[in-house]
């Protein structure tokens, strides 16, 4: 805990930028309220093992813009608040309401993404610290022997290739009681894992292969608009609106209407809502892989015009996915400007938060140095300096002003804790 | 988070004073078989509400001395932690299987005692952090109207006198789901709050007026057995032994007999393992009022003898406890050496360690400049300087060696729990 920070939060610019901190100032002077409200939510539906929401604070208006249930990049979090994750991970097994001892990890098949093994590294030493025994172990075809790799924070992993007997998976003489997947099965879900003894959390039927996040931002609006109503607030200060085409062919430039409408119907909605909340700014939407994760097929799109035109280039980088897999459903969303910067050249700023089970447990922002703020920070080669959170989320202070960064965090973790409670309706929603 | 600490951690002189570090060392071996263990124990008897342990590190010898379910000194703690306690918060009324959103805290009926009050707003500020609406509800039998006190952090408390409705109580038209009590009822469990409708916790029948300190060593002797089977180790090295005599009257010289076989008895029995370890110094022993707290009525006393020859004065100081209660039980507890010091005066540092629900969540040692190492750091008119646990205690370090601050505070965290285990059979037993 003997760190030293610079005042590490970002600066929020919102002039000229509609009605700022009205959903950080009703959420401060709602606190017990809503806490009440998020416990009778979890009573009813239980969190998601884990999840990582990527928030996009507009000043006037803060939204999730994705939700990942298989979350990487622990590794981007303080350590100052890793007691928060040893806490949640003990309260999150508690639920699972079996005897769970051993856990094994079934990380991505990254093996050269140095940053992702660390991630991987960070969460086996937080369950560990839990108290569990955790293993490693990976889906990779040509692992056929247990393989170190050597990090450079000087951690060592130890990949051990699954295996199987009768309806139990194991590595070596390790038999898990909790299978824990930290790979989102965009290539769809391995013979191996399919029906399972043990329990398998998250359930491999939320992998990217079968999830669509048009449905889970279906789940998200119904939650955001309970709790816009319970707050007295729009819901779209905290939802982001989308449309969704189904049957897309970038190359064939198939589905081009649906596109075309859709796109032009969004911005017509948006720049209402501008105006009527007197924002100044052009509206655009992110078109998106529906079924899909780390940024890929992913643009900013602020006419129909614009999607028309796209070159060839353009259009191959929107048809495939993450490991080769074929775009063809697509989710256009709102686009919400990030007006948080920071440092000298006033980088745009993205906070992600994490949660383990229903407790937020930190987050980081993403800070990118060439991007604007309509852009998005989640993109394929993107590059972004990880800034961890010098908050842990969930101690307001209602002795500051609502932007204060106590509460402008608490307010973060409020937003990510409802696409959490979107992401475990869906879950209950596919089980 | 922006604090900068030099080094808080206390040193442990353990030079000549048997095998050093053997508990540390133990522990952290045998980590996840410790959580795994202590999992399966909070599934058969659920933690207390609260509790903070003091604790005694001798070097070959780590034990609790006492344990209190209504624990005061949360204004102690770092507050760098605070976000561990709100999450522990959340999970503690999560355990009582009831819908909570209000919760009265009843506080001590100390109002001059601006460090407890300072206490009073620090629980409570956590507990609305954590998301409740709290009120304090206070037992004073002058406070006939709310009265705010301002304490010198510059927080404000109002204390509310407690009002009983049938089988309700309340302050005003604060109608509480849960009735936390922050008062050990020393004097007595008062009328109103018999029989109440509400959830109270911890159960006013842990209240010092019917507790006594031998009956939760029998039980903490017990859960000590069990776990340094587990960790095969010798019981001791874990457990303050103890006797206890129950018809003294100390003006009186009754039960003198009782209390010079007991002392004795302990006193050999401390000699044997001293030798069978190769501890050097003189064994002691602790008597103290079986039902109490607050250090009223302690003493450290190296034979029978000294006991016979108590003066007067002593004499009076042994027979009356907290709220002028008359000491008729005492338990004759081994004496364990601290063997923690800290700063330039190399000045005596007893660790207290705080539980809510099974969850460590910090502590702070008691630093008394003019005290030595067998002395009760915890007596009447002590004066101490409270020294916030630069550690969280749930996040051991394997690459460090036993004795490494992490370690060591895990350890702590660990003896204090085995502490809370005794508490919660403790609890249940009278419930």
């Amino acid at each position: 805990m003997a760190t030293v920070h610079e005042s590490p939060v970002p600066h929020l610019t919102t002039a000229s930028m509609g009605p700022p901190h009205e959903v950080e100032r009703r959420i401060l002077d709602n606190q017990a309220k809503i806490e009440c409200w998020f416990r009778g939510q979890w009573r009813k539906t239980p969190a998601p093992f884990y999840t990582s929401v990527d928030l996009r604070n507009a000043g006037f208006k803060i939204a999730p813009v994705d939700t990942n249930l298989f979350p990487a990049g622990f590794n981007n979090l303080n350590p100052d608040f890793e007691p928060l994750s040893i806490q949640a991970i003990q309260l999150a097994v508690e639920h699972l309401d079996r005897t769970v001892d051993r856990i094994l990890i079934v990380p991505e098949n990254h093996t050269r993404n140095r940053f992702y093994l660390e991630n991987v590294a960070t969460l086996r030493g937080l369950i560990e610290s839990a108290g569990f025994a955790v293993r490693l172990g990976s889906l990779l075809p040509d692992l056929t022997q247990p393989t170190a790799v050597k990090l450079d924070s000087g951690r060592e992993l130890l990949l051990e290739p699954v295996q199987r007997t009768g309806r139990r998976l194991h590595v070596g003489d390790f038999d898990p009681d909790l299978v824990l997947l930290n790979n989102d099965l965009s290539g769809g879900v391995p013979a191996v894992l399919e029906d399972l003894e043990q329990m398998v959390r998250p359930s491999p039927r939320l992998g990217w292969s079968t999830r669509l996040k048009s449905v889970h931002f279906s789940f998200y609006q119904q939650v955001a608009r309970e709790f816009a109503e319970l707050l007295g607030i729009d819901p779209w200060l905290i939802d982001p609106m989308f449309r969704n085409c189904g049957a897309i062919d970038f190359m064939k430039r198939e589905g081009q209407s649906c596109l075309e409408m859709n796109i032009e119907s969004l911005l017509t909605a948006i720049r209402k809502k501008y105006d009527e909340y007197g924002i100044e700014g052009e509206p655009y939407v992110m078109v998106k892989a529906d079924a899909g994760t780390y940024g890929m097929g992913v643009m900013s799109i602020r006419s129909a015009k614009e999607m028309l035109e796209l070159n060839r280039k353009q259009r191959t980088s929107m048809s495939t996915a993450k490991e080769g897999q074929k775009i063809t459903k697509v989710i256009i969303q709102e686009g919400v400007y990030t007006h948080e910067t920071w440092g000298p050249q006033s980088n745009v700023a993205e906070p992600v938060v994490y949660l383990i089970d229903q407790n937020v447990v930190g987050g980081f922002y993403r800070v990118h140095s060439a991007r604007s703020s309509s852009e998005n920070l989640n993109a394929p080669g993107m590059r972004f300096e990880p800034l961890a959170f010098d908050d842990c989320c969930i101690a307001p202070d209602k002795d500051q002003s609502p932007e204060a960064h106590p509460n402008r965090f608490y307010a973060y973790g409020v937003i990510a804790r409802l696409a959490g409670l979107a992401a475990a309706r869906e879950s209950a929603s596919v089980s």
